[in-house]
Parts: C-alpha cells; structure tokens; sequence
C-alpha cells in the first residue's frame, strides 16, 4: 500500500500544477511523463466525446474528464448524457448576459472583461472546464442566423473586444473555446458550404479576431466550424488549422470540433483537429452514428494508427494539447470554486446591456421619457413580454431570471399609466399550434392601433425573436424586413399616434420603411437577465445612451456587399459560395461604394452632445517601426453626463492594391461629466496599417501617403488628415 | 469591475482552505464570515436536498454543492436528478470492493486503511464529496438483510477497522458518512421499528464503533437511521445526536438522514440533524412528497424559524457544520484529482478479498486443489455466474468489470476439465419472471446431479445472491436456511460424489445441515470485481486462506441471543422491539450461555498449522490508568506462509454486573513464513475494560480479578491467565 500512496502522491503532486508557480516547461515534462504510462486507446479516448458535452480522462492515472457547455452569452442548462433533451436538473439557472452584438456595441474593452469574470465564474461553479464561446465571425450579411452571437462586422472592434474575454473567462480557469474557425459566416447550408475568399479577405477580414484571441488573448481552446473553405471541412484544415493556427500563429491550445464538424478520419487525425465532439457521426447508419466508439477519432483513428498507416506521434501531440488544457484548467489546483447568480454578475449584464443598446434616431428628444411622467405610455409588440434567454440555439439559456421590456418599463414608470397590447403574434408558424382565440393578427393589429390612439405615446417594442429564421442556429432570415407584419403595424401606429418610438429587439440589422415616421429608433439588442431593467435606463434617461452599431444597416439588402453581388456570393449555390466583395465588407463597401447606409457602422446617439475638436497626429511621417499616436479633445456641450467613441480610420487612396476607403485602426470609449472637456491620446502602431499581400503571402507596409479620419461614426468623421510613411 | 474582482478574490483566498496550513480557528472564522452574509432561504437552503444526492450550495457566494455517493464497496452509478432510475452515463463504471463482511473478516486495519483511500480516490475522480459508507451496525441476527455491508458483531472489531478506512477515504478530501446511526440492526420494519434497548448494551455493544469513527477515525459526517430509539426517530434524536455524538463525543461534523428518515421538522431542527437527503417526504399528498421545498428540513424550517419559533443560531449551527464539512472537502484546494479503475485498486480489491475468505471446513486437506490439476471439477451453483455487484439495494454498483467464481475458476485450473451446472436458479420469483424452459427446479438439479456424479469433484458454489429476501436493503432474510432448495441439491451431490466443497457465496451466516458430507467450506462473501480471482487464489493455495469470521454461525436461528428471546425480540411487533439479549450479542452469548455456535466469532482455517504459546501479561495487577501488555509466541508449523489473528479476550467472572465470559479486547493478524516462530506483543489500555455504568451513566472500572484468554478464535483459547486490578 505504501507504494500506491507513494505513486498517488507523485502524480498528484507531479501532474498538477503549483498554480502561479507553474512553469510551462515544467509543464510539458509533466504532460511527457503522462503521455509514455498512457496505452494507445487510452489517448484515443481522449480525442473525442463520450457524451454531448464531456471527453474522457484516464481515470486509471487520475486525468479528469472534460466538460464543456455551451455559451457564449451564459452556461447552458444541463443536457442529458447522450441525446439533446435537457436533463431537468434544478441547478442550472444561471445569469444570461446580453448577446455578444450589444458587448460588441458598447465598445468598450473593460466591459468585455468584466463580462469575460463573471461568465467565466458561472462556467466554472457549473462545473464546467471549456466554454463553448466566444464567437468572433465576421458579420457578412443581415441574414445570418447567428449573428447575433458574433461581435460585429468589423475585424479590429472583433479583436480588442474578444481579448478581455477571453482573459476574463480564463482568469477563472476556464477554457474559453474562440468560435467558430473560420469563415462560418451564415447558418444556410453552414454543415456542407464550401466558401471560396481570397488570401487577403481571409487575412484581413476574417481572421484578425482568431488571430488576437491566439496571440493577445491566449485562449486556450478553438472550435472548428461545419463549413467548407476551398474545398476542405474547417474543423480538420491543413491551412487554417495547420498552417496558419498551429503554424503561423503558434497556437498551443486544443481544436475542438462544432458538434458534428468532423467528417474524415486522416484528416482530423492529420490537419489539426483534436477533440471531435457531436450530435452523432456521418456515413453510417442511423444507430451507429450515435456511438461514440465510432466517430471519426474514435475507433477508425485508434485502427488506421494500430495498422501502422499513422504513427503514434499523431494522437500523442493531440493528447499534449488536451493534457496542456488541463494543466492550465481542471488540473490547476489554484483556480477558483467560482460562484453564479450574484448581484455583481447582474451589475455586469445589466452595465454591458445599458452600455451596448444604441440610439438610432431621436427627433427633438423625445427620449428620455421622464422617470415622474403621469402619460399613458401604449407598449406595442410582443417583444416587449417574450423571453428572449430561450431559443436561438444552441446559446440558449435557462436564466435564474429575465426582466421583460414591459415589465423594466412599467418598474420604472411607476406614475405612468401604462397599457400593453401585443399588436402582432410570432406564434404560430413557428411554434406549430394555432393562435389563442382573439389572437388572429387582425385583432391584435386592431386592438394595439386603438391602445396607441389612446397614448400619449407609444413605444413599440418588436424585432427578431430568436425562433428558427429569426436570429437562430442553423437557419438564416428570408429576408431582410421585419417578420410577423410589423413594418404594416408601425405604420398604422403613427398614423394615429405620431408619438411613437420603435425598440428593435433583435441581433441583425433590419428594413425600416417607417423610420420616417417614428419619433425615436433604439436598437436593444437581446440582452439576457437585465433586458427589462438596461431598457429602462435608457428610456429613462438613468443611463445614457453610448452604444455604437458594431455593423452597419443598408437601407435595403442589395446594398449590402455580400448580397450586392447575387445569389453565388450569398447564400452560394448550395455547393459553394464565393466572396465576391473580397474585402469589402460591411462600412468599408458602403464607404468605398458611396452606399450610403441607413445607420453607419459606429453610428449612436446619446442625450447629449459631443464635439471632437482639436485632432492631429504627432508626426506627418514615420517610419514602419513607429507608432501614430493620434489625440483629440472631446467635449461634452451638453446637459447630461454621457460616453463617446472616438474612432480613428485610416485610407490609403493611391495604393497599389485595392482598398477601402476607411478601416477602423483604434477607438476609445471616454466617459464625460456634462459640460466637460478632456483630451485622448489613440496609439496605432504603422505595422497594422499593413494589407495582406497575396503576392508575398505575408503582410507589407505600403510607403507613401495615407488619410487619417477622426469622427464619432465610419461615415461621421470630422476630422481628416494625412501622413506618410517613409 | 476591480471592486468585482477584489471580492472574488477575497471569498476565494479567504473561504478557502490553505491545505495542510489550514488552522482550525481560521476555518471557524472564515465560516462566521460566510455566514453573515448569507440570508435565510440560503441557509436553510443548504439543510436539505436539492436532488437525488445532491444538496445546494451558496452559488452568489461561490459556495459549491455538496455531491454524495452511496457505498460503501464502491462508488454507485449516476442517477437521474430527482428519481432513481440509473442516468445511463457512460463513465461511471468502478471497481468494486468486497463487502465490508469481508474485509471486517481480514481482521487487518491496513488493509481497511488501503481500502479506504482506494475507494475515497474512486469517489474524488467521480466528484463526490461525501461516500455514504462505511456502515458499522452490529450484527446482531443472521436475517438482517444488510449485515453484508457491516463490519460484524463485535464492537471492538468493527472499532478498529472502521477507523483506517475513514481515514484513507478523508485523506482524498472526500468525507466518508459513517452509518446508521443508531440501531439500525433489522431491515424489516426498519422505516419505523422502535428499539428498546439498556443504556448499558447501547454504549458497550451498538456505539463503540461510532464513538471510534468519530474520536479516532475522525469521521466527517455521519448518518442517521431509519429506525426509532425509546420513541423518538434516530435521525433527530436528543440522546443519540445531541447528548451522546455531538455532545459527549465531541462530534464537529455533519449529521445527514438516510433517504427519508426525518419525520418532525421541530425535532430535526433542535435534535442534531444538520441534511435531510430523501426519497420523499411523507405526511403530505402524493405529489407534494417529490418536491424538496416540502421537506421538513426546507420550506418548513424557514417559516418557524420566520415564525420567531425558533432562533435563527439554530439554523446558522447546522450551516457551520456544513461550511465546515466543505473546508474539508469541496473548498479544499489541496485534495487530489482522485482516481478510478486503476490496477492498483484491482490490487486492493483483490487483496481484502483473498485475505478476507475465511475456509471453515477443510477435511484431510481437500483443499487446496493443485493449480496444475488435470481432475474433472463440476462447479455447481447459480452464485458461481451470478454478477454480485448488482443487487442488494443502495450499495449495488456498476462494476467496471467483476470477475466471477466460474471464471476465476477456470482461468486458475487451466490444466482441469471444468463442467459447470447451475443445480438451481433463484430467478423467477425475485425476478417476476418464467424460467426459461428446461430451467425448472428438477431439470436444474438432475443436471447437476449427473455433472457432480461424472465429476473427480465438486465445488458447490451457492448462498444468498442480494435479491430482495436475500441480503439485500429493505427486507430482512426470511428464514435461517439455504434459498432455493440448495440443501437439498447439496444433499444429493454429495450423494453422489463425496468429493465436494462448499462455497457460500454471502453475507450471513446460514443453517448447514450438509456440514458433515462436505469435504471442505469456504465463506466467501460479496467480493466485487475480483471475487473469482481471489476465490481462486484460495482454492489453488496461491493464497494461504487467513480470515476470520466476523460473527458467530449458530447451529439454528434460536441459538442466536436475539432470536433466543422470541418474536419481541426479534422482529418485535411491529411498533416496538427490545432488545433482551441485551450487551450478549453474538459470541458473548454463546459464550456465556454454553451454547455451541457451528463456528464461533473470530474462527478461520488455514492451509498451514499455527500453534500459539509463551503467552503472558507484563504485570499481575495493573492501576486503572495502566495499559496490559500481552505477548505471545506464533510458530507457523506447517509448510506454507500464512496469517494467523492471534486473539485476545478478557472477562470478570465476579463481576457485580452481569458480563460476557469473554470480550475482545485485542487482535493482531501475523503473517509468517514458513516454519517461523515470532512474538507478538498486543496492548490493552486498562480503561477498556470498563463496563457503562448506568446507575453513574458512565464508565467504571471494577476492581478485582479478570480473566485474560489468548487464542485464535472466541471459542478457542489456548491460553488463559488472570490478573487484578487494584
């Protein structure tokens, strides 16, 4: 017995780490001393699922399981062991945060670490190792599904947003797992779509954000995604995985499938691919596609390496990483217990959802409303009352609590009278029954029309809804405007009642034929636990609104690049799809175009007003090495206290290659007492002013002159200047 | 955020334990800390279960759950949430340990200590916090259908090894749960059966092992019993819980019902009960059992402490208690990761097992058969197949793997002819089910019959197999003889072939009217996952057989003291029982009252012959403050290694308390080689010989002359002298 205590004591004290003293050297002796007592099918095990949501460890050795759960916007409910029904325990209510478009939106770093803390706490008091999240697909088009999930459509806003995430999640030792990698920018034929993008899209566009969260963020796990890129499922990828993340990059974490990603057994076990987890496997029949012995790093893995016809060395660099992840998370004995449903996690929902939601328009300040008013507030639309922590898919939450719109509003409003009528019901098609009696869209349409005349002022509270088709995993929207009749309904508001404004619950952008019409536009996101109560504070005025569109709207959908250029480039031709807009995606095609959007990418008011005055660069030219610092004084000339973002684009018009006009290079999000003036310094190094050059394939600082745009919006920059680089 | 942070930091650095720097007045402090900030429902919260095994922790305060398994010869299955249905995980296979009638049998505490912190490391890999084992109820008749999971009949036996395995187990952080406290010595009627027993039997026969797990083993939690003691339910009980553990005993940890043993939410919550985990929770409609806010320690509780009714100090005492059983498990960073279905734990497994097989008949050296045996052996009996990990009630287990006799049997003789026949089947009446055809009692039993005839010889593997009825939780033996006709079949066999031994495969003594036709017997427990290995290391002599029986084996059932007194005694009627035999259970009674046992308490074969001689103490007369030092010379006389226990008894004959002729007052198992002679020396601190007085309530040692007896088994004591105590 001496001796097996004696050989407990050693592994418990080898393998696991001293926490901070850990020293990554150290480390991977350690992970070599267990990868050489491990047996071939021991490692094996370890490169895929054994449920939906957990890998094996090797108990016999004392390695822990893997356990995962999904985000990115809270810890999913708990699954069952092998088929997707929730498995009913009462444990796992959890605090939903707003979508990562509104955390994109606040454009505010700090915020995304905090979100990052709390998110990451939660995972970790659920128990859980890696959170599936978060996600940093380019927002390509209005139409996908999941973009509500992403952080927008800009690549630098992406990046300096996913990194204090990231560090956040990870600060608890929890895995954040960056999503999904790459180029799964639509959920319409998002398991077989074969993408065809060029070099420099890639580089520039759509991998900038991976590539922060790698290098800046040091996460520590990557998923895959169920796409196609010229030819060669993402989730097991020469280039992207082997060349660019492993390689270039010098990622050292694990590549995680989507669930069901994986599709060829040499090529997981040969292009990068570490952990295959899934819903069930293809090409076999129906039952064998659920056990887990038969995915395709399973038992055909373990069989084409027993056969000789790939060496050990394969699965045992796979085994490293996995090992490596749990060194840094459930072998990491200094990592907090963690903690979930606390006052500070709603503080942090609610900060990040009143900092994210953006005002749109807001003719003669007809918001705020006054906390004190005694009007008949009409509240309009069945967003107003859904549960929007449910649906969506997989990132859908069972929330210890959600504050509906309706209910923040009337809490906050308490003098006001406020009546509520549905006015228009998603229900039925996509909930397959039939409408309640009374419910027929004529007389919820009637009866919201008579409220409305009834109101001193109406808001409207509409949008998506998370069901299939509607901001959801694995569908795209049909189309642009909003679903269920409510352009119709608006309308027929403000004609009987001008004092109107419509709160867009949603995570894409949208058709506004009726903009003309109403009095005030707030774009509020889905917004988790606090929705009701963040709402509140910006109608109220309690907080003021700074949140800046992280995409832009077209007026309409062919104004958007990736639609612009017909059916090929969107959604494909079921087989594949091209990126005809290269990289021209979102404000830098609308800009380039001379499209002008309805509302600019960076675009969003607030109750007060801001100048920015005073811009300039602290040199006229540099050299490649050198870093533009940019300055400003901004003031706040208005009323209230209140943030603006500053943003710092630069051009270059006489390039050499194609350009777009403007591509965000820095921003910062400065908080300001009413009436006050402060001055920022902006630092962009020259070395990100670089393009991918396909012809070197690497990146090159083109020399000569650039235009520099200081504004408050991509299509709102007051100041213009020029510099040179030598 | 930092305010976040800071807070985070402090509740983690703060509440958590520093490991082997932890001081316990830093833990009670930090405790005091938790407990201020949390509110009313949370505590109470914390009372009671949340789920099946499961009870909530503080997750705002990041105070984590507490997750139990049954035991305690091995870590039970995953169940579903809130019923007991198995929840079809896929990793929750273990190794199963022999019953702890087996290992109380090796009459080794190291092997107890080995035992322990195998299946405490089991129990860490699979997350559990508390292992709700082991159970140290006396046997006190042969019918109690969960004798199997006991440690026998003596309290100083299962004293000393109840220790070592709650300290291995609590050396992984895992708490072990010491059970049922008190008296729960009969399934039958056990939900309610009130038990009358002396002061005296209860302090000198039931609780010794308790006190000890408490005082020496330092047990962590405890569990309470389903049963009542003088009126009251032992699960919240002012003697047993608040006088004498708490009290008296100094206990610091946590008292948890059995599965629905609280009956009074008042009761629980001023006598001792600090978790009530249930099945359901009776006095209510159907329905309302389920739900946990129902229990008496939930919903309840909080509204007669809201009441006023009680003080809120009752609740924040139960609370400091479990934050104080978390500090020692959950929220201590230094316990290992555990481990599971290593070979290391097959070892240990395997180990107590052979060491535990006690050969009770061995007629001119029928065993061991040559491992190189070409002879025809017919193995008879439905145990020789029969998977024995599963059944019995909570303690069943899903075995990685169990090895069975038949298998261990062949796998051993490879060189002999093995004939199997299963003679009988237990099936359909337990089972609700037909036997198939040709399985019917008479064509079993022909079969086997004809193998027996044909055979060089037999081994009869038969016993009790954990059906219900059959040493299993919840029901209680219904007879003292063999089930299933198997004296009869035995009776047959050996008709026909007078070479025959018997296995019994159980965990209860039964009648044997077939002793004097076998040639050899062997009592083989319940031996988990290696229980064909290790009968086979038995039956080959690869293991020289070296256990002990842990109770006494009385001809007949009225032979046993508790029987003896009829139907009040035993099962009692059905309100109430007393227990008449008072502190002469087991071999006490047979000793004292002359009536032979078949094969007395502390009695065990070996293939070798052990002589003991030299025996003496150190003094003639000792002070009540002085220790005995009894020495004694083994000589193994015989041709093989072996184990002997030598054994030493004290009595009073004069006493002026009625007494046992005989008590144990001391064991040491010696393993010797071959034709060695050594000199054991066994200590007995004088204050053990005290009887409970319960004119003082208390501890007296009388004055005057004992009897010391040395021997190797309670009825055969080859030595006896006397000593005085002044």
């Amino acid at each position: 017995m001496k001796n097996i205590i004696l050989l407990a004591a050693i592994l418990w004290l080898g393998f696991c780490s001293n926490g901070l003293a850990q020293k990554p050297d150290e480390v991977e002796e350690k992970i070599s001393a267990i990868i050489v007592r491990m047996t071939l099918d021991e490692k094996v095990a370890m490169c895929h699922a054994q449920s939906k949501f957990s890998s094996p460890g090797v108990p016999r050795l004392g390695i822990p399981e893997l356990w995962m759960s999904d985000g990115p916007h809270g810890v999913r409910g708990e699954i069952n062991w092998d088929n997707w029904g929730y498995a009913g325990w009462t444990n796992d209510s959890i605090t939903a945060f707003p979508a990562l478009t509104c955390l994109a939106a606040t454009f505010n770093p700090q915020l995304s670490f905090e979100y990052g803390v709390a998110i990451g706490e939660e995972a970790r008091y659920r128990k859980k190792d890696v959170l599936l999240g978060p996600g940093v697909n380019i927002y390509r088009t209005p139409l996908n599904g999941r973009n509500f999930e992403y952080m927008g459509e800009d690549p630098l806003l992406a990046s300096k947003m996913v990194v204090p995430y990231i560090k956040g999640v990870q600060s608890n030792g929890v895995a954040a797992c960056v999503k999904h990698f790459a180029l799964n920018n639509q959920e319409k034929w998002r398991s077989h779509i074969d993408v065809q993008v060029s070099d420099r899209a890639l580089h520039e566009v759509y991998l900038p954000a991976f590539k922060a969260a790698v290098q800046e963020g040091g996460v520590w796990s990557v998923m895959g995604a169920y796409n196609q890129f010229r030819g060669q499922f993402t989730s097991h990828h020469e280039l992207l995985i082997n060349k660019i993340l492993k390689g270039d990059w010098a990622y050292d974490g694990v590549v995680i499938t989507d669930w069901g990603s994986a599709h060829d057994t040499k090529e997981a076990a040969l292009n990068g691919l570490d952990i295959e987890m899934g819903t069930w496997t293809n090409g076999l029949t129906f039952s064998e596609r659920f056990a887990y012995d038969n995915y395709f790093l399973a038992k055909p893995f373990r069989d084409i390496i027993k056969s000789g016809e790939l060496n050990e060395a394969v699965v045992d660099e796979k085994v490293r990483r996995i090992l490596r992840l749990m060194f840094r998370t459930n072998m990491n004995r200094e990592r907090s217990l963690g903690r979930a449903n606390n006052v500070e996690h709603s503080r942090v929902a609610r900060k990040v959802a009143a900092d994210g939601i953006v005002l749109l328009k807001n003719d003669k300040d007809f918001l705020p409303i006054d906390e004190h008013t005694s009007l008949t507030i009409a509240v309009i639309g069945e967003n107003a009352t859904r549960t929007m922590t449910n649906g969506g898919g997989s990132s859908e939450l069972k929330a210890r609590y959600e504050v509906s719109p309706l209910e923040g509003i009337k809490h906050r409003f308490k003098n006001a009278t406020i009546i509520y009528s549905m006015g228009y019901a998603s229900g039925p098609p996509a909930y397959g029954r039939e409408l309640p009696s009374g419910l027929d869209a004529d007389s919820l349409s009637r009866a919201a029309v008579e409220a409305a005349a009834e109101a001193d002022m109406v808001l409207f509270i509409g949008g998506l809804n998370k069901n299939h088709y509607q901001d959801c995993e694995g569908g795209d929207r049909k189309h642009y405007h909003l679903p269920f009749g409510q352009d119709e309904l608006i309308r027929k508001i403000t004609d009987v009642n001008p004092q109107t404004a419509v709160v867009l619950v949603s995570g894409n952008a949208v058709e506004m034929p009726w903009l003309h019409d109403v009095k005030g536009l707030i774009q509020a996101w889905y917004n988790g636990s606090e929705a009701g109560n963040a709402l509140a504070d910006i109608l109220s005025g309690e907080v003021n609104p700074s949140g800046k569109l992280p995409f832009s709207y077209p007026v309409k959908l062919s104004d958007n690049a990736a639609h612009y250029f017909g059916q090929l480039s969107y959604p494909g031709d079921s087989i594949r799809q091209h990126y005809q807009e290269d990289i021209l995606v979102g404000y830098r095609w609308h800009e380039t175009q001379q499209i002008k959007p309805r509302f600019a990418f960076g675009y969003g008011l607030s109750y007060t007003q801001f100048t920015i005055s005073d811009a300039g660069v602290n040199a006229t030219s540099y050299l490649a090495s050198d870093t533009l610092k940019v300055s400003c004084t901004i003031n706040n000339m208005g009323q209230k206290d209140g943030a603006e973002v500053v943003q710092v684009y630069v051009g270059k018009k006489d390039s050499k290659v194609k350009r777009a006009v403007k591509e965000l290079k820095a921003f910062e999000k400065v908080y300001m007492k009413a009436g006050s003036t402060t001055t920022v310094e902006l630092i962009i190094p020259v070395e990100q002013l670089a393009f991918y050059d396909e012809s070197i394939a690497g990146w090159h600082i083109e020399k000569g002159r650039y235009q520099l745009y200081v504004g408050n919006a991509s299509d709102n920059c007051v100041y213009q200047t020029q510099f040179r680089i030598k």
